[in-house]
């Protein structure tokens, strides 16, 4: 993508074997922060900290925000308390508070003990919002105007407090702290230096709550393709802004929690790696477990059709494929309901449309995969007739069965305010077991007298 | 969220049946037109029309861009040749291009014929970028600067062209057209007016290539916080930009269609309603067709293992829990390889590493499970101790299989150039269900000597 940037680790690994700290520092101040950050995450902590102490004092902030939290962990034991209180006084607030909250106790209190009182009543202050809502993710550093600011003003006041670019994009024009307006950068720079704030603010500002959910917030900015979100306390005063970058991470973040969920594996927030392989099993056995033991309910019922299977054995033979068939039809139509939820396409308003679009899907399928596998019986068991038929009304009852039963349990999860997720493929695919085996040996019971 | 936004439908639908047009044209007004898409999508086709025709210039192109294609065609259909060139006047080129390429020819045609020869010109120009390149979603109307302007030549310029917001918060510097570095309206507007673009200019810029894949380009501008990324073109001159915007609905429209694949589904880029049933089907089916088939291997296997069966028939009540067990356990590791893998968490190097870490996970998961089931045979069968022995070797066997075989597949797949999203769970429930059987048989008959 970026040529300029992508520059070689070995490059770097050799300059430090060879202690060219100079040169060292030069490149890495060419880099960008996320990339230095994917660099040190590959050496060892010896050399990830004789890295760090080589960067200038905003790109180390920078870097030690992006890192994950296990480097984060050792470089902070590396590092001394005036080190440590250089790069804190670098960070924004909400980064800040991002990292404690990941930290464990101890380095938490190091951590706090470095910060001047001001800040550290900030942090508490951020450190109480829960865990996933906008609170805990806004940004406390923004430009806030007055209605009776001049341009000129408005400019000299962004010169002065606006650190971070995305929070200079939109200023907020507050009143006794409650929020009256916005102004776009734009506005700013192409109005007449003398013209009232009030004049050309926008009062129509959308806004969000602390407590709002974060998944919210993101969801809102990116629908009506916001640069920031102001957010409000309970007063209605204004206290931050979610910024779209945010946003974005938190919208990467909603997503593998459901993928997560859809797959059986209780989420949690670490990496792949950062995760101990016991935290990784404990995530995953929950759902294990309750599935093997739901999953009994079929080997019960396939028992009591053992009569059945005797008198013709050949049965046995279909029960993969049609267990197979059955979940894959439920969990298609699961999946395709849940993500539609997740992003505002289907409601539970539709109910009864998806079910009717899901019935004509099932049947179009049904009678395909019986017409297929009709003929592979016709050929493979000495042409027999029968067996293909009952093979295809089964195969027809099962498919409609399954994408019913797919599409209507997200939907009704959502309606009682369970996460849709959960009705995914593990869950629908057990519970189509049963359903396969009883209907399956229904049919063929009844079809052949056994 | 946002209370002020939120107008009722209601309200409009009864405005409408009393014909109070000019009040529902002031509320048009103070709705976003991301709400008045909402509301729209909602009415029939003539009410549709109707409030269309009743909303500004500007307002009516947001509207346009935004709404379904379904939608839109039919209001193609209703508006004269007048109303429609107004209409695309207005509009943005690259969500024209993102309209006409959802249209079908004769709609193409009618809508070229409506817009002046330039503009033909540079829409035929983007309708050449291949689907899904930078190219094809890039944004052509971008504020370009010279290195020898001043800051306030600079302003003068976005005031002249600067029409969408989003497009000017960073600003490009070019020289014969080739890229040479940008500068941000933080640092215009806070720079004194008359310095150079040159001595405020950064020269280290991002860039993609118009033929790059826009995945990458959104990826990148979500990794590094960019609010737009510049694109060139062959001969490395600047010809558009991707802003963060574009790039939200890229990341999410590449998720869902990760999330179809994992399901067994082929993506299309329509929405779930816009979709007919027939093309669900043939999404559906093919999938469907290839596992069903597939399945039909481990029906022939387990009739194999009949006699075995035949002496033994509580064997049968153990195949659905195992063959279920193996395939949510297989499912669990190819999604979270699957999704670690798109979201930059996992690369093909930590093969090995993601191996061991799986194995560990899969004995830990295999001993839980084959605890828990073996209690419940020792209580539910007799007693039977032997019973209980088998079906728990079988059961760490498996799992441990099932872990390896759904971790290993995405990273080959992904190091082969194709898609990890393939080796979901349809794909690895098959497998493990083929491989459930022999092993399960294989230990069973050989711990019985049946």
């Amino acid at each position: 993508m970026d040529e300029k940037n992508s520059i070689d680790e070995k490059l770097i690994l050799e300059m430090l074997d060879e202690r060219k700290f100079k040169e060292l520092k030069e490149i890495l101040m060419t880099m960008h922060p996320v990339d230095i950050v994917d660099v040190l995450e590959e050496l060892n902590k010896k050399q990830a900290i004789l890295i760090f102490r080589l960067l200038e004092k905003e790109e180390a902030a920078e870097v030690f925000t992006d890192m994950d939290s296990d480097t984060r962990e050792h470089l902070i034991n590396a590092l001394t308390d005036s080190e440590l209180e250089e790069v804190m006084d670098q960070m924004y607030l909400d980064d800040t508070v991002d990292v404690l909250e990941e930290m464990p106790a101890n380095v938490v209190n190091r951590l706090l003990k470095v910060t001047d009182e001001d800040t550290r009543k900030k942090i508490n202050l951020l450190l109480q919002y829960p865990e996933d809502s906008a609170g805990s993710i806004m940004n406390v550093e923004y430009v806030s105007l007055r209605k009776d600011m001049t341009v000129a003003d408005a400019i000299l006041k962004i010169r002065q407090v606006g650190i971070n670019k995305e929070t200079i994009y939109t200023c907020y024009v507050t009143e006794k702290r409650h929020l009256v307006g916005a102004v776009d950068v734009k506005d700013l720079l192409t109005a007449g230096e003398n013209r009232l704030i009030e004049e050309i603010m926008d009062e129509n500002v959308m806004y969000a709550m602390t407590l709002d959910d974060q998944e919210m917030v993101a969801t809102c900015i990116k629908k009506y393709g916001l640069v920031a979100m102001p957010i409000l306390d309970y007063e209605n005063c204004l206290v931050g802004i979610v910024t779209v970058d945010d946003a974005m991470y938190v919208l990467q973040d909603e997503t593998t929690e459901d993928i997560s969920i859809m797959a059986g594996v209780t989420p949690n927030e670490e990496s792949y790696f950062g995760t101990s392989v016991f935290k990784h099993a404990k995530g995953r056995v929950v759902w294990l477990m309750f599935l093997m033991l739901s999953a009994t309910i079929s080997g019960e019922i396939l028992a009591h059709f053992e009569s059945a299977m005797a008198a013709m054995p050949v049965l046995i033979t279909f029960i993969p494929m049609l267990m197979g068939t059955s979940g894959n039809s439920g969990s298609q139509s699961s999946t395709i309901v849940i993500r539609g939820l997740s992003v505002g396409e289907i409601e539970f308003k539709d109910f009864f449309k998806v079910i009717f679009k899901e019935i004509r899907i099932a049947f179009i399928c049904g009678v395909l995969l019986a017409a297929a596998n009709g003929i592979r019986i016709y050929i493979m068991y000495g042409h027999d007739i029968m067996l293909a038929i009952a093979l295809g009304i089964t195969m027809i009852a099962i498919i409609t069965m399954a994408k019913c039963i797919g599409c209507t349990l997200p939907l009704l999860a959502k309606k009682l305010g369970a996460d849709p997720a959960l009705m995914a493929a593990p869950l629908i695919s057990t519970i189509m077991d049963t359903c396969t085996i009883l209907m399956y040996f229904t049919i063929v019971t009844a079809f052949f007298h056994l």
